[in-house]
Order: structure tokens, then sequence, then C-alpha cells
């Protein structure tokens, strides 16, 4: 049945190996962020049990946690009300480690913290001026150190960062540059740091453009990446990947056309794409996903050019005629998702293919929080 | 825990009553739209069970019809993948109406259905060029509906249509003139089938902004709407409600500030909020979402600019300086959604919450296809 989700099993595999032989050689631990598919099966390609990894939310450590994933990170700042949650997952034998990037948040996580387990807490780090994180030479930043290290509840684990800026680095030296950065201002907060006498055991960077990225790591511990897996048309955007290399897809059918406006609907709208327009305002805008024929070839030119719940609007770049013969009622097509993680966020399982297309197996997703 | 998704019962129930009114008063019967909210404890008090109800998908006709609901408009035109769910609906009882608007469709469907039920299938009219249906006055008409009614696998049951243009009326008038337009172009299409002997059994028109216009509905047997339950941003900006209507939000906690950007940073990304921007572009340009403090009270001019998976960025639309009072580390707050289908989609559940801002109940979901 149409909308559904599929994972081109030799693109995942080839994407998987490709991060995992550069990363190794970059000298560094992965750190799989395993928030785009959410999935336990997916995950023991890049992240067999065993491997630490990075979660988005508690929901994905708990079911990651069953699987048997003990090393995790969870990337977004943590709030009070989440530390029940957090204790529990510890308790449970997680070795959960926690965030914070201001002083007020470690006050308020050992204020809160009751559990007879110490919190394992790591500081982020802003590198890019992208979203959260203390300034590497923040004056603030020893202080805020120090005072996790000081805890008897909580203990100072290291520093993480996210190059998120590096989604705006076009070409192959604002990505180069945007990695060494990254690299530099962690190096520089780890100095920063040891300058007052405090190491960091951890020092996590990553971002799926700037790991992909051949610099110098020495210093760094380990790297974090999540949407290479599958990668996307933002990906594809970035020149990080090729078009073909992109590994997710929407399964849809015809359900119409109408060809006095070139349109054909079909039946994925956002509920199944998801409303992510990340490619728009750059030359290689995509819509709501790139038009591929039910092999999964790419039909040049078409894209989804609007989204309603469960309609989607499929136009040609430049007004091309719709070939009955492709688009005719009830044709399946396969749509490649513009932001993967949005997409596949859409579904509660994932149809694996081979390369005829046939099903190979489902894997399953958590969500929620 | 944050985030989660917020149903204000006052709100709801008063939005709810509202509609039911006018639609009453307008002589017609109401068919409620359940996609927005997609909860069976939810749509008891806009359809209580044995109300008939409009589906966006399949696994929404299956969980309502398990609820006691049978007369249910599946309002996406049915491709021949899905009629295998659809006949084993119909043998577990649903009086279930599928959709066409094409000679191609109609053709599929009587080649596929194999039932030994007929099948109630419904003409899409386009009334407003917006996406789908064929046209009122189209010669294909007749022939289509003659197709249908000769079939002795399918049963013609009448026209549908949905004025989804009415998202762009941005005045009382353009809206009435819409509604106004909705009614003339199907009553336009019921001629043109009575012309050729076809009578419709159902004529169903509507939009939340064209269903609460006051217009003479003679010959129309049915209002559909749907986002009018909780409605959101862009109904708002429309006029069609008032932002203190809006009856769904997304709690959320502060997990920081980045004062010298005139940011706070809020743990409701695109995962909570949905990538919608569909106030984008007009005089009411809501990002993703208006702020609220913690008891639903509008924070005036703060609003979501930006989203990532998990991290929501605030801002205040003429720079306002953060107050630590309101936007301290860990302090609550509620985003008004700008499309509500949307944000509700990202949960599988609400809380729903009282004057006090007290939980009082919670309110499942159905999801996926």
């Amino acid at each position: 049945m149409t909308p559904a989700c599929l994972i081109d099993e030799a693109k995942f595999k080839r994407n998987v190996a490709r991060v995992a032989t550069h990363v190794a050689s970059q000298g560094c631990q992965l750190r799989p962020h395993v928030k785009t598919l959410k999935s336990v099966e997916a995950a023991r390609y890049y992240a067999p049990p065993g491997t630490p990894i990075t979660v988005s939310t508690l929901a994905e450590a708990r079911y990651f946690l069953a699987a048997g994933y003990r090393d995790i990170l969870y990337a977004v700042v943590v709030t009070p009300n989440k530390l029940p949650e957090v204790a529990s997952l510890i308790a449970d034998d997680a070795l959960l480690t926690v965030m914070v990037d201001s002083m007020a948040g470690a006050r308020a996580l050992a204020q809160a913290w009751q559990s007879p387990h110490p919190l394992n807490v790591a500081i982020e780090i802003d590198v890019d001026g992208h979203r959260a994180g203390i300034q590497p030479d923040a004056s603030a930043l020893p202080g805020l150190a120090a005072l996790l290290t000081n805890s008897d509840k909580l203990r100072f684990h290291g520093l993480v960062a996210h190059a998120g800026a590096s989604y705006g680095s076009f070409t192959a030296a604002a990505r180069r540059n945007m990695a060494q950065q990254e690299v530099a201002r962690m190096r520089q907060a780890v100095q920063h740091l040891a300058d007052h006498d405090i190491s960091c055991q951890m020092v996590s960077i990553g971002s799926t453009p700037t790991a992909l990225e051949d610099v110098d790591r020495a210093g760094i511990t380990e790297i974090r990446a999540g949407v290479y897996a599958t990668f996307d048309c933002v990906m594809a955007g970035l020149g990080v990947c090729q078009v073909d290399d992109i590994a997710l897809s929407v399964l849809t059918s015809v359900i119409g056309t109408q060809a006095h406006k070139g349109q054909v609907l079909i039946d994925a709208g956002w509920m199944a794409l998801s409303r992510d327009t990340g490619t728009a305002g750059t030359t290689f805008d995509c819509g709501y996903g790139l038009v591929c024929d039910a092999k999964g070839q790419l039909l040049d030119g078409w894209y989804v050019a609007q989204t309603n719940q469960e309609h989607g609007i499929i136009c040609h770049r430049d007004g091309k005629q719709i070939d009955p013969d492709i688009f005719g009622f009830g044709q399946l097509l396969r749509i490649l998702p513009v932001h993967a993680c949005a997409t596949a966020s859409q579904f509660a399982q994932y149809t694996v293919v081979d390369a005829h297309q046939q099903p190979q197996a489902v894997w399953s997703r958590v969500s929620g929080w």
C-alpha cells in the first residue's frame, strides 16, 4: 500500500561503509547519531550493539538500551523534567551522558539530580555560532566545568560540539574550513579548561558534512554523524553525496493528473514527505522531493512542487508534458526526501528493498520523547 | 515531560459548538473531517459515534470504525493498491465511500474491485482550481458518473468538493465569495448530471473557512470541516478565528538563551512543531508558532523563528530583550501551532487541560496509512 518508506539496501550499506572507513582513517571513534532512522535494525549496520551512539530523545535512549546499546550521548541540553527518565535509564544500566551549556542549566541539574548514581554531564561548545553551546573562550567555561567536577552528584565527562553551520557550506573548501574550525575551536575549549587543571575524557564533534572531510583530528576523541546512512537532497545539494547515493525514498501512487496545469497528483503529501523544504533558496531546490520511477531511476526535472496533508503535486522544472506511460493513474513512483530525518519520522517502519526492488525486511522505528 | 501536546478543553468545546451550531443553522448535515486530531476521544465531542465522518487515510477509517463510526468518506482519490483494505473495511460493516475524479481512476476501480459488496463511489469536483477534481461543466463528467452507475460492482453515490483555495481568502468578502462559488459550482455539477438523468444522493462540500460562512446552501446535503475544533495560526491569520480560540499547543521547556542574539532555545523543534510555515509570506507570519507562557497567555511578539529536529529558537518580532523571569532555564512555555493538522501529527497522544492547566484526560491518536 502507498505511501510507504523504502530503504535501498545496497545504497544504505555503501553509505555506511564510506563513513565508517573514513572516520577510522581519521583516527577517531565514530559515535553514530541514530536520530535519522531511529531503528535498531538499521543501526546494526552502522553501530553494532556495544558501539557508542548519539540520541536526540530519551525515547531513543530507552529503545536502543533495550537492544544492547549502553554508551549513549543525549545530544540536547537536558531539562529538569526529563531527569526522572534519565535516572530510570541509568538505573537500568545505561551509561548515559547528558549535556548542559550554561551555569543555570548546570545548577538546575545539580539541584534536581536525586539518583544515587552520579550523572555524566558534558558541556556543549559553540564552534560556529549555529545554535547552542558556550563559546570556547568564554570566561564562564572553567567555572561551569568546575561546578560539574566539584558536584558529588555530577561527573564532568567532556565537551560536545555540532557544526550545524556546515549545512550552509556549499563548496568543498567551505566544508574543509568548517571541519578545521570545528576541531580548532574544540581544541581551544580543551586548552581553556586545561589551563584551569580540568581535563576532558570525551571531546566529541560532528556533522555529516564535516565528518566526511579529511583534516587533522588530533585531540578529538570521537566523531558524530547521522544522516549519512541514507543521505538526502540537502546533502546532495551540498555536494556531500550524489543523488544516486540517497538510500531512502517514499513509494507513492499517481492519483490523478491536471494536464492543463502540468501537474501530477500523488498520494504522498506532507504527512508522508514532511513539510521540510531544506533546499529552498539554493541552486538545488528540490521542492518537497525529487521524483523517481518505481525502480528508483531519477526522472530528470520532476519534483514535488506542493504538498497538502495526503496530496503531493509533481511538476517539471521546465514545464515538460506529462507522459502517461510514466504518470498514468495508479503508477508507482518513488520520491527522494529533501531531509531524510524529517521524512523518515513520518513513518512507523521502513521496507528494505534489494537491487530488484524486492522487499527483504521491515525495520522498526521508535517515535516520541 | 516536554515536549507534549496539550488541548485546552474549554476552547476546544467552544470551537466545536460554534461550528455545530452554524452548520445546523445552514440546514446541512455536518460530516466532520477527523484528520486533524485523528482521535476517537476528541471526536466524541464533535462527532458522537454514529455521525458521518471524513477521513484522510484508511488507518483512520479502521480506527474510527472500531469506535462505532460506520458512515465514512475517504476523501482522497483511492488507488488500486488500497482496495484490499477498502474491501476489508466494508466486510467489517463500514459504510465507506471512496472518491475518483477521472475515467482512468474509475476504470481502474471497476476492474480491480473484486468484493461481493458493491463499492460506494463519489466523484470529486473541482470548484476552485485548487488541486484535484473534475470541472463541473467537463464533458467527461456524465460519462464518468454513468460508468459508475452502470457498473454492477460500483455504486455512484454523489459529488464531493473541497474549496482548498479558501486558505488564500484573507477577507470576509473573499471567504463569502469562495463559499458561494463552492455551492454554485457544485449545483452546476449536479445540474449537469441531472441533464443526463443521473441523480446525486450526496452533495458534499467543505473547508473550515467556507463552512463558517452564512450562504444559501440549497442543494447541498452536507458540509465537511476539520481544523475548526482546535484552529491554528493559519486560521487566525485568515480571520476565521481569534488567536485566543486556538485550543492546541505544544508544551516546551527553555533549554538555553543566546542573549547576544536575542534567542531563546526550547526543546520543541520541528519534530514537535512540524516544519509547517503556512503563515509565511502573509502579514501574520508566525514562523513555526506563537509563544505563550505556561498558562497559555500569549507573549506578544515572541514567535518560533527557527527549528531543528529537537531545538526551537524563539525570537521577538521587534528584537525585545529576553526577560529571565519568563525565559529562565527550565521554564515552561506553550507554542500555538501554525498548522494544527501538522503539529498534532507529530504526537501519539494529547493531554487535555482545564482552565487551571490541570490535566483532565489523555486522548489517543491513530497514525500511518
